[in-house]
């Protein structure tokens, strides 16, 4: 199945003295020993390693079948494809992945106790790989989109982690994919600059178009033990069309927009927009599109279909990611104009993309997707009911804490209407009440700046609620004042996670 | 009262056209209508004004027997002392207190409900009062040390926000304190870089010991409604001697300090120290007085007992921070030294002693309390039962999640041992199991760094939780991978927070 993906085309690898080491995505993954911690490429479905995933999965099958255990570390940026979370999760070939996960197979693995998770901020990952408790890095496992007569790498569809892998990796195994578009060269921004504490300095990045890094990728070329050259697009999700829901939800949030800018507490050109993954973050953007709003920037994780258009309608004016999160339409489209694209787009290093330092600075109108919410605020962004987890908390938390208006959108209700996204306690909090300022449902928007958590609760309830769960969260929340042991947050700990508790015994949360 | 803390000696107030504002504490507070919005200086006991906050109770006190309705908006630093936040709330003056509360009477008003308590990252009150949702600001109030011939102001014992109050107020109240020493004079660095988006720039802070403003507070002497001269000391706290449980966290700690530098993941003279306040944090730093680490350096938010003697010694080289809060004894005898100390100590404002940016450019070392964590390492700072405030997140979030080591010392039981400091999961979470790397208790630690969820909650059940309630958390633990569900972070809904409702009913955790 590998050998479909490999080319015999060299003129990818710039550098003559590693063409020597071509060789099949099967002679590459037998240089990776079980238990052996890996990284690699990837962040949202792009530019993850296509092949050496798929035949270190086949190899540890084969090792499994003779009765060999065989078990690896996976590091990565963030999500991959379904060639590599996928295929090694199916066949038990993961001890411990980090810091994100959003493939089925893994989830479920996960989900059965079956492997174990670390569910990461990705700002830290870098910072954390270096500090070293983390153990060594055996092998970095890259997609690159070419290699220079320098040895220097173009890097692929995505950053990520990329930089601090081959820096820190004991070997380096390359996968060149053709596929990649040429066009990419020159987009990314790849800053040399982080170190460990006590040598930290200033990031000098001020805008989000500034450029503090260099275009490519370094890599000791002794370090360099495999290059597979492979032609294989990313899988990237379908984006669906935008329901009413979401539809009502980006009206809601670009009308608080309006206000603000007419308040003068925001730009008319806004401040730079991060914009989580998925339909409604979608709906957001394209919500944009028809915005009073000109002259927009984007500081964010990953550039969606919706900032393409955006981007190509002249209304923003520039897009600053780690990765490319495209439907495949979009992606095919993109490939046919990168160059038209390119100069409005940098790709960085997930700890510059979502640097705390840098998010505070920019000041960025942070917008995220959550599970569930309480009356409080507090945000569940990872695991249903509590302990099932879904994906991860991603950048989220990096961006949330430090944007200029903290924004968490989702659906009122989910599940056709038996989980609402409005609790009275959350079952796991990913964010903090302080963190979340803003909630919208199709329902309503409820702006939470400066209140105090009883301020909160009546908001939420009036503003973001389902009419079918709002008496019984006016209910809850009347009896907590009523006998709550204190009034700053009142609460009921004996009922306050018994929609949950409901859920899982009958399958909805309506009484 | 007030009239006991006047002073006719005009010696610290160098400026001579601001004399003719010298006016008493009742005819400064009659300046202040109800409905107002009052920001006012002070940080954990240093550097509240004195005699106006109970110029105003008496007035609010004597408006409300009449019938009238009287109340305000308080904003501070931190936590004051009982003249301010005492005095005001005692006569229900408190319609909306921001960012921290400490006052046992401000904590009952609250907790009955009776006034407004919005609870803040500390380095995020200066930027969302420029940012202007919080409403306009009325009147500053402000203790100084003295006036220099230029108008500009020498800062008190702590600085918190009184930048920015200085800055944003329609008018300004001063508090002239004879009682702070005027060797303050110089200690202080007053950063006037700070913007609001999309004009923000690179702190240039890189060393803890880095002067990077001014020494003196600006203010437009047009908006100088009242100068209060006062001679009043601070009303700190005493510390008690620390415990066997304090000793024994300390002990744990700097052992695991001891190692990470024999790994080399810690130069020897450790990173910059963060501590909390209180009688375990000063039991960290009295053990650190024996420890062979040396040129230590502290960028926390308050200077303690603990860290004067390290200071003393020569075993801290400088300490960073943005107020004093130290013992009646170690004030007293500060005082008397306070020369010797001078250079070995910076007073900041908050916005830049809690800068996210500055804290993860540094790699704090963070040491905070807790109230209860969960056995997958959240924690819960601030609500006793998930809903009676205790006193507030203070600066703890943005040091935890930015630190290089995010440390938690609790001792394992409270209440005598009706109340576990580990449960089955937090009433109410404050900091996400992310941004905790390490729970300390006289039971041992537990280092979590790089541990699923399973881990954590294995490692923290072994080593911290009491023996009396370890069985019961075993039991849980075993049960919920039983039948949780997910397997992610296995939990029972029905039963995850029947510990508090058991100690809300019975006065007891224990079965």
């Amino acid at each position: 199945m590998t050998g479909q993906l490999l080319t015999k085309d060299h003129s990818r690898i710039g550098c003559e003295r590693l063409r020597s080491k071509v060789m099949t995505a099967e002679d590459a993954a037998a240089l990776i020993g079980s238990g052996a911690t890996v990284g690699m490429s990837g962040f949202t479905g792009s530019g993850y390693p296509k092949a050496v995933p798929l035949a270190l999965a086949a190899r540890i099958e084969a090792e499994h079948k003779a009765g060999n255990p065989f078990r690896l570390r996976i590091w990565t940026g963030a999500s991959t494809g379904p060639e590599l979370d996928g295929a090694l999760a199916r066949v038990d070939g993961i001890e411990l992945r980090l810091p994100y996960n959003s493939d089925p197979i893994a989830r479920e693995k996960i989900n059965r106790g079956e492997m174990e998770y670390f569910d990461m901020h990705l700002s830290q990952v870098a910072p954390m790989a270096w500090q070293g408790f983390l153990g060594p890095l055996d092998t970095a496992v890259i997609e690159v989109t070419g290699i220079r007569p320098d040895g220097s790498l173009i890097p692929s569809s995505s950053v990520g982690n990329n930089k601090t892998w081959l820096d820190r990796a004991r070997q380096v195994i390359l996968e060149v994919n053709r596929w990649q578009n040429p066009a990419l060269d020159g987009m990314h921004d790849i800053y040399y600059g982080t170190a460990l504490p006590p040598n930290r300095v200033p990031i000098p990045l001020i805008r989000t178009d500034d450029r503090i890094g260099q275009p490519y990728l370094q890599c000791d070329p002794d370090k360099i033990v495999a290059i597979v050259e492979t032609d294989a697009p990313d899988r990237n999700l379908p984006f669906s069309a935008p329901d009413e829901a979401a539809r009502s939800i980006a009206g809601h949030l670009i009308e608080f927009f309006r206000h603000e800018v007419a308040k003068g507490r925001l730009p008319q050109s806004l401040l730079p927009l991060q914009s989580g993954v998925g339909n409604i973050a979608n709906a957001v953007l394209s919500g944009l599109l028809e915005s009073p709003f000109e002259n927009m920037t984007a500081y964010t994780e990953v550039i969606q279909d919706g900032m393409l258009d955006l981007l190509a309608a002249g209304k923003l004016r520039v897009a600053s990611a780690t990765a490319f999160s495209l439907s495949p339409e979009a992606a095919a489209s993109l490939n046919d104009n990168m160059a038209d694209f390119r100069d409005k787009m940098i790709l960085r290093p997930q700890e510059i993309s979502n640097h705390p330092e840098l998010i505070r600075r920019l000041g960025c109108l942070a917008m995220n997707g959550l599970i569930e919410a309480d009356i409080y605020g507090a945000v569940n962004s990872t695991h249903v009911m509590g302990s099932r987890i879904q994906n991860g908390i991603g950048g989220s938390g990096d961006f949330a804490r430090n944007a200029f208006v903290s924004i968490f959108m989702t659906p009122s209700t989910a599940k056709g209407g038996k989980i609402s996204a409005i609790v009275p306690q959350c079952s796991h909090v990913d964010h903090i009440t302080q963190d979340v300022q803003v909630i919208v449902t199709e329902q309503g928007l409820a702006d939470l700046r400066g209140l105090s958590p009883k301020q909160r609760a009546e908001l939420i309830i009036a503003k973001c609620a389902h009419p079918a769960y709002r008496p019984a969260l006016e209910d809850y929340y009347r009896r907590a004042k009523k006998s709550s042991y204190g009034q700053q947050s009142p609460s009921l700990p004996g009922e306050a996670l018994s929609w949950h508790q409901r859920f899982i015994e009958t399958g909805s949360m309506l009484p």
